[in-house]
């Protein structure tokens, strides 16, 4: 399955790489390419830069579609041309997956609407303006409705992550990927410490 | 202070990327780079491609130099001249931080005979093959001695990051970030629930 994660300037570090590590590890199952509005080099203030390919080359969806979050979100939900492809990508998407406030970016889109859906807890109150048909989740890891997972803030993603491979894969591959890289998975979506 | 992440083909994602997300979040205090033998991209099967500068710019050392681990130092252990960097770079560091499979690297280095150390829990037999006069710690998330810090796998590289920012900065500084990534720190480093 082909995974497309889209990247933006001020990505979160973790939201990317925590879902790459555990997608990435299922090598024969999953196939990871980084996407951007314009392509080229996409940096963090982490000190992470990224070369992506263009968003249009993936402009017939993927199967797995993954918008992070970060502090580029706040920018990025005035984008018209970046939520326009955002819409686009993920209404030809098999699955797509929001980590953090990635989810600001899909709600703003519409595709969120009057669907159960979650986001970081810090930026809750923010995240929310950007979808006020959503119903929004506030005590949950993450939440999953249809085909859109949504995560709660930045770690939450490897939680959903897992329960994502659980879902396709079953429960034993997704704890065996945990015990690999010794995560201690929080398999229950409610048990949200950080509300 | 300056943080030197060394990369080699196949390294592991969240190796790097865990403690670069902890650290990159004091941005006043951390400066992230890149470093590998012989400098430019450096890439791993999770499609994760990285631009590094080479090892030789920080030959006088750095303050945080961290070695990450991955399937790729079961070929770098017995990649002398890089080796012979590592020790070099180590010896001048302020502290040398390994992840996972990373401790294989350094140990062979001989830097931690007779000091304590971790690793990995899948490839601990392996790993301590590579450092005969180390005094190996099977049940540890993470382990201190003086300016070496070595983690458990993958994730409990972020653990151990965390208590280096305590160390560092204070237990609540720490927490913040914890809290501020909605990671479930654990705080005790001899809580191993995968010994």
């Amino acid at each position: 399955m082909t995974v497309g994660i889209l990247l933006f300037e001020e990505f979160e570090t973790l939201d990317v790489f925590g879902p790459v590590e555990i997608l990435g590890r299922l090598k024969k199952e999953y196939k990871i390419k980084f996407y951007s509005l314009s392509g080229g080099d996409i940096s963090n203030s982490h000190g992470v830069t990224i070369f992506t390919k263009k968003l249009e080359e993936i402009k017939n969806g993927v199967d797995i579609f993954l918008i992070p979050g970060g502090y580029g979100t706040r920018i990025e939900v005035e984008n018209v041309m970046l939520l326009k492809t955002i819409r686009e990508i993920s209404e030809l998407s098999k699955y797509v997956l929001t980590v953090c406030t990635g989810s600001a970016l899909l709600a703003k889109t519409g595709l969120l609407d009057f669907k159960n859906a979650t986001t970081n807890k810090i930026a809750f109150d923010w995240v929310i303006t950007n979808g006020q048909n959503v119903n929004w989740i506030r005590k949950a890891r993450w939440v999953v409705d249809e085909k859109f997972y949504t995560s709660s803030g930045v770690s939450a993603g490897m939680d959903m992550t897992l329960d994502f491979l659980k879902d396709l894969h079953g429960v034993n591959i997704a704890r065996q990927v945990s015990k690999e890289i010794e995560y201690e998975w929080t398999e229950d979506s409610k048990n949200d410490s950080f509300c």
